[in-house]
């Protein structure tokens, strides 16, 4: 077989979200991380994109298991459609496998999922690999890089990281990073998420001082929301609300399960009688209560949405509540969100979210940081990832800043197979199946470009069915046109274009009559046609046009 | 007839986009702006939103004229779908009015509408209203703000502003605006955009230095995107490009219109031989040349974006061109500007964007620049507006930090009346029609909820149409079910629920029969129902569902 390394980026290349790698070495394969991706605005009625997993299922035998770097859904969010296709073991740290068995069991998938734990720093084997788990800090606890020990040399994925020295689990371990560096590092794939940010990322630490201060003082109750999974933010609420003497009460579903899950897990330090059930919250006097909402990026049934819009059932938004938004907007997002917030401002809520107020620090590694890495890795070859192309480019030129051989840097797409041995790395120009696999409901890739297009169409202009009943004897009309529009205009206050649009199907049906042309698809055919050209002239829409003819 | 003054909002309050305010004393009313917003992302297949006019319809007799403060689409886009319901004479400045005239032409307006066009400094007389045009600095030349003498006292509607001390066409008129809160100011309605944000918008001329930088020793073609309208700008680089000896082309519609109204109207200075047809630059040496495109925020067919995605007739890009973005993303525009981005980058070009280079400000005051204008007028009255709620509120609470009295701060909703006296001012109580009226192709205010709503639908999970011919005399199949989806799922590979969903519908209608049931909206329920609780259960989606029973 192949005495080559073979690295094929499956997702989170020219993309933000389902982050999976592929290792392969001889009659071995490793995957790095399962991540999902959601959505964008022209995915009419998608829930999820997942990847292309075609190469996965092809080669099923040299599967070793999956190394999954933390517990964020663009890492592990694949898993359970994933696991379905192709079984194998599943490796991660207490706090991820925690979030993955959620989803096992949710998907019915825990008993046949083998899920192995491990603890940074450990190092376990997958065929010819050996994958070491290095602490990394990240806006999620128990995150992980990888060193993937190969016959070839070893190469590093960062997976999602920033340093913060500052951090409550410790800092990213850049002593063992540095050791690697001097033993040698073949190939490093590094996030590039912030590549674009100047200098670097504050401390989580900056964020327990915001929040504190808006505690302070302050005789109102307190909504305070934030990313689930961020539990060190979660542990400073609860400990700044213990020191000022309130009670926490905690709304949303994804909020209470990782909640749950972290606690059970020790990764939560829950005071005794601080948290109460958000059933009991009325007989709290609001200056003695927080109340930790989901709903950060705006989620449309999320927690503070149901606050904002006067439909969550035990809170009742006043010129009594101060809201802390303890987060950014995720690219998107930033409508949904403000809308929320103007919402909240309608209610007379006070709301805190201006950046300047220290509220959020992001997980990502700025560019001062992202150089720290290269310095101490030096890799031979350097492949920028966990970005779209401009951060990629980005991430390449700060590399180039760096010193780097112009020549070591690749800059791929998804699915092209790089290779590389002990001393090269090259594209081989192999390209495997990737992309994007659309998830609607319970179907998985039954919903592609065809569908799509289809709902975009509805979606911008609506549809028009045309029903006719024709003598089979002679094609003449035997009933109708009778028109059924939905999406298309008002109907009630469109009486003369209905009619009009009626005696345009009865005239193209009688000269195809003349014409001899009684073929079904050719008479659909004249219809569209006649149709559309009317209603663009008329009213410049483009709705889509189904005729339904019968023949009697 | 009433004593009182009347200020009533019909748009930009609550919202950005689609400015208009109506004020009214006894038999006289003016509007001031008539401006037009964008569809959210909701508003499927809406081109565009104009205000709820029908207060102006009604009161036709009353209207005096329409004072609009500059030509941003926000500020003139509705005028051609209101002049056709209500005509009254146009003010405006001399550029604002070109582009007004630009837009009348378009819609075959320009006969039967009389655009008077004046100068700032300028008072101009409408019923009982003197109407003050008042020189301020914006993102486009030749804004004003209106200061409107009443029988009541003055009213200042600031339109959009910023203070920018070495503007090319002078500073906002402080002095003037001085002399006004010297006299005495009634009632201050003040732009709100950038209130979030702290100090000083920066200066023009900070970005005219921000593009130089970019021009020295560049050896690459040199590629600007930024807002047509900014005429300041589009002059700057003109500049620019001749102290650097290259020539200029311009592509994209709306770049070459307002070219060319603004060279006519002597806004701008166009130096001799500078400016080349796009159809010319193939016989000019890169580094010899500029291309302005239209495509800031990353509009679909804009000539930056058919650039990016290998569109553009006369351009084609190469690790030869340096792109500058002199722009920020309107928010909402993120994601559609990012994209466009990596594929400049993924053609190699290098982009510059990031806001630290200087290639863009802001055409709104910050919050230092607002404090200045409210402590220079000090009005007895304020109405913050031209922002979101959240904006708004903030505005508020910067009055309330300058001193103001809470009472007399107004934050109201489109609609409402405010009414004011020499000495007093309150929300009546009244409301008068208010609201988004969607323009889709030709249609005004066809498209409403139900049809939107329908849209909705569409867009997320498709339609299936039923056709089943039944007997007249029995009610028995006599031909189908036939099943007809778009935008559903793939039908090919899903011939076994198709045949599913034809049984469920064949026993539908037999169960039906055997109970008598023949009406025909009853039936369609049935179909619906049993159809509906099948597809939710199988494959968890909702398509629109459309029975079609023919009785024969």
């Amino acid at each position: 077989m192949s005495d080559k390394l073979r690295i094929i980026p499956l997702g989170g290349l020219n993309e933000i979200g389902k982050n999976m790698t592929v290792l392969e070495y001889g009659k071995d394969m490793i995957v790095v991380d399962c991540g999902l991706g959601f959505p964008e605005d022209d995915m009419y009625g998608v829930d999820l994109v997942i990847p292309d997993i075609t190469y996965l299922v092809n080669n099923q035998k040299k599967l070793r298991g999956f190394f999954i770097t933390h517990g964020h859904e663009d890492h592990i969010g694949s898993l359970p459609y994933v696991l379905q296709a192709v079984n194998a073991p599943v490796h991660g740290t207490p706090l991820t496998n925690g979030l993955i068995r959620l989803k096992l069991e949710e998907h019915g998938l825990a008993a046949s999922t083998k899920l192995i734990t491990h603890q940074a720093g450990e190092l376990v084997k997958a065929g010819c690999f050996q994958v070491e788990f290095i602490h990394v800090n990240h806006s999620i606890a128990d995150a992980v890089a990888f060193c993937v020990h190969t016959p070839v040399g070893r190469v590093i994925l960062t997976g999602d990281f920033k340093i913060d020295p500052t951090s409550p689990e410790g800092m990213t371990d850049l002593a063992r990073l540095g050791e690697l560096g001097k033993e040698g590092v073949l190939a490093l794939l590094c996030d590039s998420t912030n590549v674009e940010r100047l200098g670097y990322t504050p401390s989580e630490s900056v964020v327990t001082e915001g929040i504190d201060r808006q505690f302070r003082g302050c005789d109102k109750r307190i909504i305070i929301t934030t990313f689930a999974s961020n539990m060190y933010r979660i542990q400073s609420i609860l400990n700044i609300a213990k020191r000022h003497g309130r009670k926490v009460a905690v709304t949303g579903r994804s909020m209470e399960n990782i909640l749950q899950v972290a606690s059970e897990l020790g990764y939560l330090q829950v005071p005794r009688d601080l948290v109460v059930d958000v059933s009991e919250i009325k007989n709290i006097p609001p200056n003695r209560l927080v109340i930790v909402a989901t709903g950060s990026q705006g989620e449309n049934m999320s927690a503070l949405s149901r606050m904002a819009f006067d439909n969550h059932r035990q809170v009742t938004l006043t010129a009594q509540d101060r809201v802390l938004i303890s987060a950014s907007a995720i690219p998107g997002n930033e409508k949904a969100i403000g809308k929320i917030i103007n919402e909240l401002y309608r209610k007379g809520a006070e709301v805190i979210y201006d950046k300047s107020e220290g509220l959020h620090v992001s997980g990502h590694a700025c560019r001062e940081e992202l150089k720290l890495i290269h310095a101490l890795l030096k890799p031979r070859f350097f492949i920028p990832v966990h970005g779209e192309q401009r951060m990629l480019r980005v991430h390449e030129k700060l590399a180039l800043q760096m010193g780097m051989n112009p020549k070591r840097i690749f800059v791929g797409e998804l699915g092209q197979v790089i290779e590389l041995s002990a001393k090269t790395c090259k594209l081989t120009g192999e390209t495997v199946p990737a992309g994007k696999v659309f998830v609607d409901g319970f179907g998985v890739g039954d919903v592609g470009s065809v569908v799509l297009r289809d709902r975009k169409h509805l979606a911008q202009d609506g549809m028009i069915v045309v029903c006719v009943n024709l003598s089979a004897e002679d094609g003449s009309i035997l009933s109708g046109p009778d028109i059924i529009t939905r999406g298309f205009i008002y109907v009630k206050d469109a009486e003369d274009l209905m009619e009009a649009l009626r005696y345009i199907v009865s005239d193209t049906l009688e000269r195809c009559r003349a014409k001899h042309l009684r073929e079904h698809t050719a008479l659909k055919a004249a219809i569209k046609t006649d149709l559309s050209a009317y209603l663009f002239k008329t009213v410049k829409r483009n709705p889509m046009i189904l005729p339904i003819l019968t023949e009697l």
